[in-house]
């Protein structure tokens, strides 16, 4: 299914070179102001072709509203928001289509959806798609008041310096990955279920939903397994539950403890390097050489952080949600 | 919601001090031979008391079945499976009720339930309910024939010897952490969806069900992001799919591609430091030095394993059940 | 699958002849007061044995709590509560098992699961279960203040009058079917969604789960075909939205709109009749004579008030936790 | 939520004078030839304005689709469809805001969403939305073949003759109700599951999403109110299943019995009557007579058929997919 949420829940369409791609938020709230300009800073800091390392395709990315909004506030009915795709070229994608690209769905679709499936630029898994999980992301932080969600790099290719780490790139001709840390601010405590719906659970549920995401760490992390547990522990310190460490990156037991909550994702080099590769040739029938010539991002994970600050806040509203109506029983 | 699974559907309930624990499996295939002794290979690998560095508590943690099956096999109506809780010694946790321990969920739970939940010993927070997940495990395995699931401890404390680890633990008197591998040979291609239904995303959702995870990675995980894209793509070499290298861990476009699954996580060091420590104490409205009496494990990750392939299993369960009705159609 | 509802959620499992049948309900919130006492009423409403027409089986039916409460009030984690059976005869129904008996689950059963499920005293598809539902229902009501729900039995076998419709039975010795009519008072306008989270569509997916209805209209219901618009619209008298009348059954829309919910369920007669049917034999493959001699009830009408009110409070307590969150926003 | 259906699952948007409603239809199997021309017959019998009664609004209804169709084929990723409002009058409403129409979510809505609702028309309430419930008939029957589902008016104004019926409106210068009776053959036995997700349960959920709709009955439905169970039981006659009478509709204990499915649903007089009516006028703050000037069906029943069949085969094409998966493991 391509939908996700509980009381804030969002379903995606479209495919990268079909004519848009959109999504449905269904149960967002009622009366919250919106308008194509609360869009703009997110969806232009996700674009490609501002910065040594994205791809140079550009799209407009306007936001069409189809639904759920009337005299400029949201009405509680489903909202639906699309992007034109304006500016493909699917002749790039098409002379490949003998080779399933490695590191790219093209084998896996092609298997699972017999052959139908919209092969061109990566159709339905198209990072093109993440456009549509940043306007979430700008919607559901308006019901996030109070609340910050701060994602930034933390390392390209093993630098802690981006420019370093892209320059690797480039002078390889080769894609480099990267880390990129997610903190937010001012999450009351009691978010979350223990086990399936736990914070972490829901949280890397969606995360991992972001192409070329292959790791999630809370808080200390992967470190945790040197940790002691006298000094993992985050000791209370006060009556509203701050921590002297926050080793537990906010979240224990599965619940928010008020603390910042901090998570790191890794982002897999491009898969789209620009050198030479071997694949199968499904016409061939033999392992061959090939290179790719489409429009490509050097470093993917230069995009990811408007993604997962989208993605976090997507999460959180759905969660805020759902404990609003716990808080008043109480 | 405790929950998980859209065709081979879980609820779990419980906690540590009450009754019993117990499991309904929705959606289970009928025809399926069961009986108790398929759950004692599982149960007992779980089970505390058998190794140093794992607690004392000792249940018989035998399935009681409630409902679903009929001649010793599964009916198709949901199973039921309860184990009771015979071991229990609630004055060890009643006396320190005043301090929230740091790393577990005192507090949070308090916070969110407003004082009404069970506390003993963790509640429904506790890793008592495990037991649980691994018999939904035991259930899953016998729906997927052919493959193959292994979790292993690669590393404690930092260190690649189990022994090592635990020692310098028990050394220090304080808890320590670690890293369990799972790997998983045999699957089809195809399981999972782009984005949302991803088999990162709903492993990974699963996963952290498990109390004290906190990370995990596919493939090469956190490694990926000094790799240069050449590397981590893993080039397919025949018309099965398979590939050269397995830097995705058996993943492509959140699909799987029919090579091995390969992930890691990461389990924090049990909270339950024999240690003393310190945190807020409700009662004093101060920070108090305090240690924990209870019984608990110094590293919960050696119990881990069976738990991690039984959410593992069970995942793929539900996956596998979802696929069938896509091949029956192409 | 066995389970209902989004945020109070119900899971069923059991069988008429298996150790017992139970309920967990999830999204419970924390801090109810509930003890064995307050099922009685209830439950003792759904039994047989206390009025002609109905069946002489008696169970005690005394809730046992596996989860889910502690000192006496819920804690917010998953209740748990199981009906032991204890006074089940399973030979009566063995006897019979080469004829699939018309109007029970039988045949379709043994078709769906493969001859796999436990088929004594009709196995999960039992009434039995329902004494499940009525447990949510004590649980449910807990939630709905000053809402009340109020099932009657409006007519039984084509009488007006109770006991003349079952006298009829009686001396056809047969049995007969029934019509109830569910009235709530209280509800406050707005429960309920455009499309299909309609008051209308939830309430008669629950109704529907209690065996042997086979119809349900609202307000007017069926004789709406014959009225004008004029007449059937109710037109509104006051700032609070009270009507004039109430051929709508207090729902506009989908949503509940203030006024009185009214519906009304057939019944169908008990499909148990004492006197002698046919049906196929599986093992003579051939269409025989045959009866039945398990306990039954002459009229299955008779107990449905109680489950319906119970389904009732269920999808509203549902409803009600839903809508706390919406005007929350507002 | 404004979505329905496990694993074929459709989610609509749109309001009536909105720029367009929609549909996205999830879990649709690859490969389904799929063009604009599919949708012409059943659209064209959903729309206004050819027979008396009907509305004149007229709309193209061109189904546009915005993903998951590839050289004319559906690729296994999410179907969006969207129709175009063209014909909208909104200012015909906009007059009449002050006055919540009787009958119409106008009250309701303005109480739920705050005000925020867009009230042209009826907003998302609008019958408009039925288009995308009729395109995702024609999907879903792609996937039932074999199956057949027909819809027809039974009865309108307490009249057998259509015409009758609706000359006593025209007479009366009022809106009339009716029935409409759908009857499926071809069915295999075994689709629905015991209690909540029993085919009586999922499909009266649906239905019940089609505005106007006030009671559903299976099979002999309210009529067994009056019968004995030896006439209303169906003996089984043959290995098949089949049965010699049909007063279950072909359901039996919640599951398809492989005989016809038959039942029946109420359509209430259209809220939108031409005569004079009264109201709560929220700007004088008394009761108020008014008439509506807007154009309206005078028997909203002759416009269900169509969409009736369509959310008929909605409900069993995700049965049937379901079942597939079970079917293969026995």
């Amino acid at each position: 299914m391509n939908s996700f949420g509980r009381l804030f829940r969002i379903n995606i369409f479209g495919e990268s070179h079909g004519p848009s791609v959109g999504i449905i938020i269904d149960g967002c709230p009622a009366g919250l102001a919106l308008n194509e300009d609360d869009f703009v800073t997110d969806i232009e800091r996700r674009k490609g072709g501002m910065q040594k390392g994205t791809t140079p395709r550009k799209e407009d990315d306007k936001p069409i509203f189809l639904s759920g909004i009337f005299n400029g506030k949201t009405t509680g009915a489903p909202l639906t928001i699309v992007f034109e795709n304006k500016n493909t070229r699917s002749s790039d994608y098409e002379k490949g289509r003998e080779v399933p690209r490695p590191g790219h769905a093209d084998f896996v679709a092609n298997k699972k959806f017999g052959g139908f499936e919209d092969f061109r630029g990566g159709g339905h898994f198209s990072g093109r798609l993440t456009v549509c999980l940043v306007a979430a992301g700008v919607v559901a932080k308006k019901i996030l008041q109070g609340i910050n969600i701060t994602s930034t790099i933390t390392e390209i290719g093993g630098e802690k310096n981006i420019e370093a780490g892209l320059q690797k790139a480039i002078d390889a001709k080769d894609s480099v990955g990267g880390i990129v840390e997610c903190k937010v601010t001012g999450l009351p405590i009691g978010l979350g279920e223990p086990f399936f719906d736990s914070v972490e659970s829901v949280l890397a549920h969606a995360v991992f939903s972001i192409p070329a995401i292959k790791g999630i760490e809370f808080g200390a992390g992967f470190a945790a397994a040197k940790m002691f547990g006298s000094v993992h522990n985050d000791a209370i310190v006060d009556a509203t539950g701050k921590t002297a460490t926050n080793y537990a990156g906010g979240i224990v037991g599965g619940i928010s403890n008020g603390n910042e909550l901090v998570f790191r994702v890794v982002v897999k080099p491009t898969s789209s390097t620009p050198l030479e590769q071997e694949s199968w040739n499904w016409q061939t029938q033999q392992v061959e050489k090939f290179s790719i010539k489409g429009r490509h991002d050097l470093c993917i994970a230069l995009r990811v952080p408007p993604v997962l600050e989208a993605v976090t806040a997507m999460v959180l509203a759905d969660f805020f949600l759902l404990e609003q109506k716990t808080k008043r029983l109480l």
